[in-house]
């Protein structure tokens, strides 16, 4: 089938308005939020409206010969979802509907473009929690969250999307459609191929519904903040928390460039003194006299550790001016020019360590490097700031970037911890994985897609 | 290779002493405890003592075309270890070493023979938890619940075997050592390999090794017991604890037929009256003034729900006691037969209907049925009564079996919630999954293990 004729199949199984083909209007789909990542020019974008439409296309993609890019709304940052230069871009933002809530079984029924946040409200009228919260939640996706297993600020208490995973409908590369999964909480019947799907990136299938676990709404949170003149002394915090069995529903850390940033950008001081070298942002979620041990503990060690300030509120507002500092810190770097931000995930143990060393690459490429990051888990966001007009930066902060996941890896870490490999950390995601590793993903690749036909060359090549 | 040839090959191998073919001394190793599950007789049964043997044995069985079923200490449920004739038992109960426990995060790496409890009692000297206690854990082995995903009393609160996996080693039917999954609490490099070997009952290698995240050791249990005089009104209230958002840390229900069972084995009379048909027990290890408001709730519940009896407890000893209850039932009912324990899990809102087509089914058999179950999880084990030298009793003993499975299906559950497939149910898994994801489990299976080396047959055929 010639390209053309596929773009007509397209149009009459999807209706005209829904198959896009004007490269200025594909151009907008053509890309996610990872500025490192290449991405080629679509023949088409399409939108289906239900699963049958999905299959339709998957099957007539497959009969062409042309590759398949599944996407969400772009929210990503590794460019798993950018396309390639003639595929079709199968965009899943019209199958939005939240087909089910379940509050009897706390669970619920959802497709994959419903927006994140839109599905936290829906079942937070029932009086219960969806946890996956990446920063995106506002605008991503459920199944862009689902494809790259996103995580978020609430991982350290609850998890990351595979947690909340009961099953999963997949549309698969001859278009049948597997039902995976169960609608009770525990179940083994079978392989758990709903988690081998969720954080594929849309390599092995188009995800077009899944079945969730929520939890019970939490308690309004109580909001702690420890300052610390050493990143060590905010590293061994993060140890000891671990270490005495805290579980705080967010654990942030911020460095000082991430500090200096937020407090100019927000043009207010953070109360942390100008040797203030890290802060630890804590919440809980436990709920009244809970939350304040919990709080207290915490704020105990931190001190403990060194922390010239620390601060414990449990007024709402208060808390939430205080991570807005943290919330802020990617458009705060904005003023000094483009972020890059990276991903990698470490022991809780080695936090200080990987801070030291962004601090010390940020002095070998001359690159501004701000380090947020999840420190009740380990994953950390060094974000690096460059001119995108001047190509020599650019090389820097690439230089940089990688050199970030060679001190991850030496840490004992990952080179990603919720972003995703993409098509960015291909050759990083071969290298902690190693030969027999890569060897098993191509396998089940091609067990599952033998015509490589979904998002072809994304997070390993077949070859 | 002829069988004779691959015998000295594993003894060369291995040592003498660690490849037995003596018929009376394998048998011992040829099935597990699930009385309706075929076996056969091994050539031999292999005892490796490291992962480099184990490689050794799975290259010369590859080699020879003899198949291969890994095995722990056999107290599965499902036959998933029972020997097929010819294959060779490969025992992992030798390599139980506890490599590692890391406090400062969190984490152990522990290899396939150490006992369950042995490696919980291990990891409580440093303060941590390790959650899953399958009812065997006193002798089971890591290696069978990572095979498996085993559950047991605490997965309401704290999941399943595969919520704590975070890395395996895996040696894989060329012999090859596949490291896969990662030392940190967050992690999306590649596929989730670790989550589809746990659960594959042996069928796509054998587990080495793994890496499992702990929890902080909870505080110790305050317990609740409340009897009711209808089944539904017991259903009903594990509904409601639910809907409420509570999450005790164990809640159990027993019917009418476990508690008598079990009230004539302890001599004792649990306090329940002669009318009671349905008993809750729940505990809450989160301490204190927390435990008590939790089990208030549920004991509030339980009385609006009709409760006649409700008592909560404090006492360690005490709630020991309660919960012997529900321990004794399955060596109870040896009194009056042989068991043959069942395994469906339902929506929880479901639970009284499961008990409910459980008498019917009884009544319809003439044999004795008592259902225990993880009331909290839908996680239900209605457990038949037959004398094993009546082939009536046995033919019937059956039926009930696949009745209950069909009434567990029919409410909206799976037809196993924690003991697996393995020789007795791949008829109902393929029924559960249906044709396509069946086809999905044999190409996945095909790839990775093409010439069916592992556990061929178990949990479903490759035609």
């Amino acid at each position: 089938m010639s390209d053309e004729a596929l773009v007509t199949r397209l149009r009459d199984l999807l209706g005209k308005s829904a198959v896009l083909t004007d490269t200025d209007v594909t151009a907008s789909y053509a890309r996610d939020m990872m500025p490192l990542a290449p991405s080629g020019q679509p023949l088409a974008v399409v939108l289906p409206a239900n699963v049958e439409e999905v299959q339709a296309v998957v099957k007539a993609c497959a009969e062409a010969g042309v590759p398949i890019v599944p996407r969400g709304a772009g929210s990503g940052l590794s460019g798993a979802a950018n396309a390639i230069d003639g595929c079709v871009v199968l965009t899943l933002t019209k199958l939005d509907e939240i087909v089910e809530i379940d509050p009897g079984n706390r669970l619920a029924v959802v497709q994959p473009g419903v927006v994140n946040l839109d599905f936290r409200n829906a079942v937070e009228k029932h009086g219960l929690f969806y946890p996956p919260d990446p920063s995106s939640y506002d605008w991503c996706t459920i199944g862009g969250n689902l494809s790259t297993n996103a995580g978020g600020l609430c991982c350290v208490k609850y998890g990351v999307t595979t947690d909340s995973v009961l099953g999963l409908e997949v549309v698969l590369a001859d278009g049948s459609l597997l039902k995976t999964g169960r609608r009770t909480v525990k179940g083994v019947a079978g392989y758990d191929l709903a988690r081998l799907f969720v954080g594929s990136e849309g390599t092995l299938g188009v995800i077009t519904q899944a079945t969730v676990q929520l939890k019970p709404l939490p308690q309004a949170p109580a909001t702690l903040v420890a300052g610390f003149t050493t990143t060590e002394a905010a590293g061994e915090a993060v140890a000891r928390i671990v270490r005495e069995g805290l579980v705080p529903s967010l654990l942030e850390i911020m460095d000082a460039s991430s500090i200096k940033a937020s407090e100019t950008y927000l043009k207010t001081d953070l109360g942390a003194g100008s040797d203030c070298q890290a802060l630890l942002l804590g919440q809980s979620d436990a709920g009244g006299e809970v939350a304040r041990r919990e709080l207290a503990a915490i704020e105990q060690i931190c001190t403990d550790c060194g922390a010239d300030l620390a601060y414990t509120t449990e007024d709402l507002e208060e808390g939430r001016m205080l991570l807005q500092a943290r919330r802020v810190v990617l458009t705060a770097l904005e003023t000094y020019g483009q972020w890059l931000t990276d991903d990698v995930c470490v022991p809780r143990t080695r936090i200080a360590e990987l801070i030291r060393g962004c601090e010390k690459i940020s002095s070998e490429v001359g690159l501004r490097i701000a380090v947020v990051g999840h420190a009740g888990d380990g994953n950390m966001h060094p974000t690096i700031v460059y001119q995108p007009d001047d190509e020599d930066e650019f090389a820097r902060a690439q230089r940089a970037f990688d050199a970030i996941l060679e001190v991850g890896l030496s840490l004992g870490g990952t080179v990603t911890g919720e972003h995703g490999v993409g098509k960015i950390k291909r050759e990083w995601l071969a290298r902690e994985i190693g030969p027999v590793g890569l060897r098993v993903h191509r396998q089940i690749k091609a067990a599952l897609d033998p015509e490589n036909l979904f998002n072809p060359g994304s997070m390993f090549s077949m070859t």
